[in-house]
């Protein structure tokens, strides 16, 4: 068998496999459940789905936000549970509130309002707190939202790790938008907003895991802007937004390209990775394009609008997406998987992420 | 000084203590944050609401749900950290949904979507999160209710309790309800929708934390039927509703008397309590009116519309609030407080729950 016969009847093999729904099999949970990669999709396409949404409306889209019945509202939600609680460039609850926009402005909706729950520990010291709510307030403030109400519970010390923190968020969906994951077409283009794997370094470094004095800090922002310059520069021609958060890039292409039946193609020249993350993911033996970002979307749009695209990404919310780029494209073959073209001229398959490599990221 | 005046000083001074705005002073949380009563208040009032409502709009009501800027939704959110997860009558799962339920339900709001999120603890087991999932399905489905977005994450062993469970939840306001916490008026009258303490109760019973064999089962259940059935009777003279959980009815009164600076009279032989209750409570040290409810509603009405009121609720939802009683009265006097007018002619002062006499209820 030559090595290109080879190489595609691995793929073939590959391809037979995702085109079944992920089952859910597990005797019991374990962190890769939380890591968002294969073994997350399992526990949402093999128990959560279908015991939620056995006749297969809204979640079983698998987008971050959900349908409000009888308008044009989104609800979405994330809980928290980073740690440390502060690391450079920002802390829970800041992430909180940003997570949460960012799932409804890359839906395609404008927050409205979030809801605010707390698990507190027994013993969390009141300046730790009051400093959370702070950060909560003025990030929601700085994405033009309010913090509607709330509960609060506390559980004993050492059930739980000082704070966790869920949000969840109301927005209006945008007239200009048409987004839907299985949108994607042949020939569509892959867009970035920013160098990639920087929230889930700062995290690692600030756990001290790993003897690298570097300067990283997380990426968490209200992606709300750059989504609001793609609707306004290209409208319908944007076919679907992510954030790529736990799991990165790679997780979020995995998913379109299960939920569209598509190949995507990734450039890996093209993206946009810091010295640093790149020298801190390969201590940690992890391509950085399944580091987590907290402020780093991915656009697919149609291949005419391309420049347009980028050109408002990089001029969106001051300077924060100048390094936007087109990474790569989508192409009809092989339906539901990831090809990376390496700089030097190989292909190798971006599978989903397996384990949990990062664990308590966000 | 007779004992007259030593009373009106008494409640006097009380009341002067009232008036201020609670502060939050304390270094640590402690359980008491969690109990739903005075340090709960403080930490709302001193802390969250200054920090995340500074111009003093939504949050500030108080209430369990706030509006969604722009439109007639509300948003409301909870989280569960019940211990056991499943116990007599329910589970922390029904209990997640059913507690969101209800908050849009007491606002006088119909209950559309609900966002789920999850904190699993490494190495629970898959069948328990079935359970648990199913319960919510089903909990969703009999309270007429999607789950329509979710997010999991995974904390490692001995960081969570198996599961802890947030849900939020969106509602329509009705355009029957005209529903304030400070619309309270003298002679107003106090209805509860059926007996007092059973959730609580079934909870302690559940753990083993006192040797009594009772049977004694969670109440937990969505009140929307009979919110909607009070709002069908008495429309615009139902002048505020609650659900009287952690820290039960006693709690919700204290609240509502503060918010609308008026007198809440409560007649003792009035208010239902299932013997078995009353007897877990006497060993508990704790007044069954303090202790958690999940499916029993506070409602304030306007004299006139009092019959009618407990009509509804009585014959709402099947036989399930069959027990609906009047309790009590609002009154012009003392403002910011309870009074209970015990079986014996005497009366006390029903104060703001202190400490956590039922931890980790809910």
């Amino acid at each position: 068998m030559s090595a290109v016969d080879r190489e595609q009847r691995v793929l073939s093999i590959i391809e037979t496999a995702r085109a079944k729904r992920a089952k859910f099999r597990d005797e019991r949970i374990t962190m890769a459940h939380g890591a968002g990669g294969k073994a997350t999709q399992g526990l949402i396409e093999g128990l959560l789905v279908p015991a939620l949404d056995p006749e297969g409306t809204g979640l079983a889209a698998l987008a971050d936000a959900g349908a409000v019945p009888g308008g044009d509202l989104l609800l979405t939600t994330d809980a928290f549970v980073v740690k440390p609680l502060r690391f450079p460039g920002g802390s829970i609850g800041e992430l909180a509130v940003n997570g949460t926009v960012n799932d409804l402005a890359v839906a395609g909706a404008r927050p409205l309002a979030l809801s605010l729950s707390l698990i507190l520990e027994e013993g969390l010291g009141a300046d730790v707190l009051r400093a959370e709510v702070e950060a909560i307030a003025a990030a929601a403030l700085s994405a033009g939202v309010a913090v509607v109400t709330g509960d609060t519970k506390v559980v004993e010390r050492g059930h739980a790790d000082g704070m966790y923190v869920m949000t969840a968020g109301v927005g209006r969906r945008d007239p200009r938008a048409r987004l839907a994951p299985d949108a994607l077409k042949p020939g569509d283009r892959v867009l970035v907003s920013g160098p990639v794997g920087e929230h889930g370094t700062a995290i690692m470094l600030a756990r001290g895991e790993f003897d690298l004095d570097a300067d990283v800090a997380s990426d968490t922002r209200s992606l709300w802007p750059a989504a609001d310059a793609l609707l306004d520069a290209v409208g319908s021609q944007l076919r679907c937004m992510r954030d790529a958060t736990r799991g990165g890039v790679a997780s979020v292409l995995n998913e379109l390209a299960r939920a569209a039946r598509v190949g995507v193609t990734v450039r890996e020249a093209a993206v946009r990775v810091r010295p640093v993350v790149a020298g801190a993911a390969e201590i940690l033996g992890i391509d950085p394009l399944y580091v987590a970002n907290e402020g780093v979307l991915v656009a697919i749009v149609a291949p005419e609008a391309a420049d347009a695209a980028l050109a408002a990404l990089r001029t969106a919310d001051g300077s924060a997406h100048a390094q936007a780029a087109e990474i790569g494209e989508v192409r009809a073959e092989p339906p539901g998987m990831v090809l990376v073209e390496t700089a030097f001229g190989g292909r190798r398959v971006m599978d989903q992420l397996v384990g949990d490599p990062l664990p308590r990221i966000c």
